[in-house]
């Protein structure tokens, strides 16, 4: 059985194929240009591999809503050319195989609550930190949607009275989460690259609060078994620390969890599967989607 | 059949029972001294009405995970007496019938999503908001647990400017929404009950401030369908549309769903239940165990 998994991103479409065991067996990328140029590409290449099943984790907002009109469309996105594409529809419709769809994050979050560093839980938290912020969420071993889906970027935290930009960069909200703690806003903060900022930089000090305050509000407010913290920005991981340390200040012991002891460092961690959530996420929705 | 509902809470223990329509036939109000008082009392009560189940819907925290050797019991409670009690194993090992619980916010939750405000949908927030704020969480049709339950009254929140108190009044946390916007936090920051506050005082326009960011964060924190305010505090209902405002405001056109047009009038909502959330929550319960 050979299933297919497209990362549906805002620069680029990752389509992969893989097996059972949900091993990567080929790759290929085309960029996001117009859905006209972009989506007969990725069938094509699809229909050249002959899966059985798709599953799609797209960026958004998408429409998850089985019981409406424009389900699997990606709706309002300010992306030119996008907005209200119906991305699982042309897919399916082109490829006749069942497909599946859900957010980047949240494809991501099935893949370390599935086979990677939430394995064995009821619930996980997956935030990937990068070009954007965004949240995948697990509750009670379901992938949470609700009135649309969780946009864990836009959370409103307390911007630090030390903080040369406290507003952030967000067009939409002062001082949320993705305007603050994004790789773009770190390098607009400090004219550097989150990537090439010293250890020792106070932006790291930055990160880590607001971080951090994302960490306490996700656990006070449904209480993840694990959160998983990924994307480029991590990828600088002495940082993991700091959230774990400045995490558990905030909350002051007043959750009271054994995963909260040894200063929570099974608690807040790395990606399982590395860089390798999203599609691996993609390639159970596809699974997931035959067997439905 | 006959059910019994135990509202546990730290001033006083609530006991009722209610037939299968989840009406309400008999009440009785115990104070909350020590579990060597109270406890025998609760259960002579239910013993004396005969009751098939148990529903408990308590303070917290408690421990709400079966596998757990303290499963039951409230556990890290500063209320004098009773931390570490097994108050579920002691009412079913005396009373010997099934029984289910908890937290008292969760229990509300339930009732509000089963027949209350968020009937038919497959999400609900519930949120208290009088001697503490508290949040019970219905995610994809499951009561949401997780590492150890939604303590949502202590989400940390960005005070206000023109807030005289903006440390707010909780012990463990600076700015958190329990010790910024508590029944308690209002009098003790403007020296007169939120019962008597005239409708024009300032102190709603930080209550609403408070609240509305709760919502938003809730809103992109895990997308509820349905959100639902109660306690002593939201009996000042001028409220509910300066809430519903500013969580308009603070999301600025960023999350698009029908239900936030016109004013999200039907979208943050009082309980469907008034002041029976928790008693209906609690008899739910008890059905539920009996069928279990």
């Amino acid at each position: 059985m050979i299933y297919g998994a497209l990362e549906a991103g805002g620069t680029k479409m990752v389509c992969s194929v893989g097996d059972e065991n949900l091993k990567i067996l080929d790759r290929a990328v085309f960029p996001t240009v117009t859905p006209d140029t972009t989506i007969p590409q990725m069938i094509d290449y699809f229909k050249s591999h002959g899966i059985s099943s798709l599953g799609i984790g797209t960026f958004g907002p998408v429409d998850l809503n089985e019981n409406s009109e424009t389900f699997g469309f990606i709706t309002t996105t300010p992306k030119p050319h996008w907005g209200n594409t119906p991305i699982l529809p042309f897919m399916r419709g082109a490829l006749q195989v069942p497909a599946m769809i859900d957010t980047d994050v949240n494809a991501a979050a099935l893949a370390e609550f599935s086979v990677g560093a939430a394995k064995g839980l009821r619930s996980c938290l997956y935030v990937t930190i990068g070009t954007g912020i965004g949240g995948g969420l697990i509750v009670e071993n379901n992938l949470v949607h609700g009135l649309v889906h969780p946009e864990l970027g836009h959370m409103l935290l307390r911007p630090l009275a030390s903080d040369p930009a406290p507003d952030g960069f967000c067009p939409y909200h002062k001082g949320c989460l993705e305007g603050l703690a994004s790789g773009p806003a770190i390098e607009k903060r400090w004219g550097e690259s989150a990537k090439t900022l010293p250890e020792d930089h106070m932006a790291w000090t930055l990160e880590a609060e607001y971080l951090a305050q994302m960490c306490v509000n996700a656990i006070v407010s449904f209480s993840p078994e694990k959160i998983v913290l990924g994307g480029g920005v991590m990828h600088r991981s002495h940082i993991f620390p700091m959230i774990r340390r400045r995490t558990l200040e905030l909350l002051n012991g007043y959750i009271q969890s054994s995963a909260l002891l040894n200063g929570a460092d099974s608690y807040i961690v790395p990606p399982g599967l590395g860089d390798f959530s999203g599609v691996t996420g993609a390639l159970i929705l596809a699974k997931r989607a035959l067997e439905a």
